[in-house]
């Protein structure tokens, strides 16, 4: 029987830090739902001390998962520790995660404190934590910049306190295979009483080797924790991908000698739903989840595949959950088929009222698209306005029209407040014309950063389109996504679920471990 | 003085074999023409034998480019490698890279051929191409996962025939970085006169190691030039990034101690030309070039970095060609100010009339758009009817209208070989109902496989939108992509760009070294 490697995700941490992801609690939910269903080992849910509302999706997850560890940030204080103990009160499993950083450029510039202040608060933090919860991980930020004499000190002192996980981070992204692997190993060689916590690994992948970096942490370092994201989410060049890591074990159990818990069929759904929530989406040449990962174009290489399957597949499609297309719902499905896949998909609703105003969309849809896919639905629940969050914008109905030579024209109905609106305007196209029919009114004064566009089913040109929003104001960047087989609409749908992401007043601090 | 490590791209080639990145000849001259501003040393142009389309394209390439190798790929035979030979003729420094496989697998399967016949088609056709081209690179394909002692007899035999330079792909994305660089290291101890050719490793991203295995082949193996491609572009997951190779050996020089002579500050000019020419999006998180690659969203981390630079920044922006979108021309722009920047762009127009096609273009866009920027400019004479190519279809005019509570409407004049054509239809959307009222006169049959649209520059809504359609039929496969500040217009140009690369006559061969 091989040893396990644990699969730590932190799409939700990690990965929503990265500019214009941030999630409501509702997405993260149905988020960890999907994480929980991949069968990952712990979910890193949140940051609790950083806002209310990530308290509140930490401890909504905490409640809500039981096959997971549940875990919430904290940096290594008191105050931010209990809040951590406070959200995670309803799990099964409860995990503290506190950090400070341990390299001289960090302390030095960032924390202004001096080593000997650091492992004094690193020791004194996971005493305290040990206190509240027993399962306990501790990170030394940029910890792989550290050094490695003082990085012993601090790390014997948290195991003394009882810390349980040890996570060594790669902060920057500035690690190769070989060296971090070797960090590693001399950790756990010169660490006293290393073996009585778990080591794990955490890399970004700013020089494209997260992925690299993390598995020479587990099989020359003799890590047994991997800290990763679905789609690499993350800050700058993202976090080491979760895909990539699960497969390339499995893969190459042959070198590696390890196995995963997580069941890989419920990897590309996962990548999907975190593509289409936070409007990040993932390049057709992405290893294992991108459109392309299994396609091949090449004669000689179709040839190839005609004749013997492992020619040139290592890994089938079918494995990583990539399936035809299935048509799921259509017209004539009733409310009780539609709430059976809703809660397949794993999207809970808190009222039967939420339930009915889902319902009344997905029969608006099936009115206007016979085949309604998996993806449309989860489109469809996306939408700001069935889920649960109070809205301030609202879309309620809108007319445009485009022809060459001719100025592009859109008016505007939408709510703010409940208070019904109408904004008329031209623009150099029906996109352009209707944000700025919304923008007249609302004068919020963002800016566009990104705007696109994806079909969110393949094969007709009826299906629905998903538009991706990132407005920038006031120092904050968000993402809004709105959908609909009318891409226009779809566009100031999402323009009116980026301005509602824009003005909830969520101050937070956020952190990387 | 460090060594150098020889940067081949292979984008034009291995790249454009992905399904959906079939390039023309002028898309892929105006690449190549980037790539020698990107100073790399080697392009592989295409595979001379596979097409005359492909053949054209090489040759164009090799009748150009003056400062990088050019390069063509051939099969192990003798008319495959006079083709390449022909193609190359113009070339100032010309490589033929002949291929055969020699894994067990592939050649029982796929070339249904004994190891001695592999191994004397081998050394036959080296020795065939070494009295037409002094620089003849060969590639064992599915290299990594031959049978060792048959690989070094092969390469030794090769390396007698005249052999430059002996690249060992891993073809299907197996390797893990220790393996792969301690495979290259025993071939190089093994076989015979290994120093009488230089080492070249190329890496596919299966597993998302293609970067970290290619560098194991130059740190642990001795290899000296990697083979990759702009934005990681190839088949599945494709092939290695160069963006990613050239800042890991200039950022870890420490660790490496080689240098590259690649102009970095072209790489991200490069990354957008491919990926607007291929309409492969890149994601946001990808490293180097995605559009978070330097971002920094957190409160922690912003204030780290306003602390001190490196706290969370290991590369700088500027450095791979990030820069503040500049507005270069505008309306009252004049011809020759207009021609000087596609100059600077490195667009060769062949003959006046083409300038005058696309100054007229510009004069349009500068009616509705006041600022424009090189993005603009790309897609412009991105789109197909200001190439020199023949078009069959062609847009002339469409209107469009779409209201709450009624069904979108499109009418759609177009050109089928010079004649006009009026359709007119319904849709779900503005898009479909313009897509199916061309459908119905051209009915291609042919599949959507994907539709998506980015905003060409960001900043405001006014900007451009680039619209991608990636159409299948009779097993063909072909991206059409379209622009204009109107993105149903955008949409008709792309599916009408599309038809056009669907129609044209391009039976190919393709391969992979």
């Amino acid at each position: 029987m091989s040893e396990q490697l644990i699969i730590f995700d932190t799409t939700l941490r990690d990965g929503e830090q990265s500019p214009g992801a941030s999630m409501t609690k509702d997405e993260k939910l149905r988020i960890a739902r999907q994480l929980e269903r991949l069968k990952v080992d712990v979910i890193e849910a949140g940051f609790a001390a950083s806002s209310n509302g990530d308290f509140e999706s930490v401890k909504a997850i905490a409640d809500t998962i039981k096959d997971s560890t549940v875990c919430s940030l904290a940096r290594a204080n008191d105050r931010d520790i209990s809040r951590a103990a406070e959200a995670l009160k309803g799990a099964n499993r409860a995990r503290i995660h506190t950090f400070i950083a341990t390299s001289a450029l960090h302390m030095e510039k960032k924390l202004r404190m001096t080593p000997e202040q650091v492992l004094e608060q690193a020791r004194q933090s996971v005493r305290f934590a040990r206190n509240l919860v027993g399962d306990i991980e501790f990170s030394p930020e940029d910890g792989y910049r550290s050094d490695v004499d003082f990085l012993c000190r601090v790390l014997e002192a948290v195991i003394d306190e009882g810390a349980t996980t040890l996570n060594i981070p790669d902060t920057v992204g500035y690690a190769v295979p070989e060296l971090y692997g070797n960090f590693i190993r001399t950790l756990r060689e010169r660490v006293p009483n290393s073996d009585k916590a778990i080591w794990s690994v955490h890399c970004h992948n700013d020089l494209g080797m997260a992925v690299a970096n993390s598995l020479a942490g587990v099989k020359i370092g003799g890590a047994r924790q991997v800290e990763c994201t679905i789609n690499g989410l993350g800050e700058r060049a993202g976090n080491c991908s979760l895909e990539e890591i699960v497969m390339a074990v499995r893969t190459r159990r042959d070198y590696f000698g390890l196995t995963v818990g997580v069941d890989a069929t419920q990897i590309v759904p996962a990548s999907r739903m975190v593509s289409q929530t936070t409007g990040f989406v993932v390049q057709p040449n992405k290893a294992v989840v991108g459109a392309n990962a299994f396609a091949h174009a090449s004669g000689i290489h179709q040839d190839g595949v005609l004749k013997a399957r492992d020619t040139y597949e290592i890994m089938r499609a079918e494995d990583v959950g990539w399936a035809a297309n299935k048509i799921v719902l259509g017209k004539l499905s009733g409310r009780n088929a539609f709430k059976q896949r809703l809660q397949e998909l794993g999207i809970e609703m808190e009222s039967e009222s939420e339930i009915n105003t889902a319902f009344a969309k997905f029969k608006e849809l099936a009115d206007r698209k016979a085949e309604i896919f998996d993806e449309d639905i989860l489109a469809l629940v996306s939408d700001e306005s069935v889920t649960a969050e109070r809205e301030q914008y609202g879309l309620v109905s809108l007319s445009q029209r485009s022809e060459t030579g001719e100025r592009p024209h859109a008016a505007v109905v939408f709510t703010v407040d409940g208070k019904e609106f109408h904004g008329e305007a031209d623009g150099n196209g029906p996109v352009d014309a209707s944000l700025k029919a919304i923008e007249q009114h609302v004068k919020s004064g963002a800016e566009l950063l990104l705007y696109s566009v994806n079909a969110i089913t393949s094969g007709s040109t009826e299906s629905q389109g998903e538009v991706t929003v990132r407005l920038q104001h006031g120092g904050r960047v968000v993402n809004g996504v709105g959908s609909d087989p009318d891409i226009v609409v779809a566009s100031a749908k999402a323009y009116l679920s980026a301005l509602n992401k824009l003005h909830s007043k969520a101050d937070r601090v956020a952190a990387q471990g």
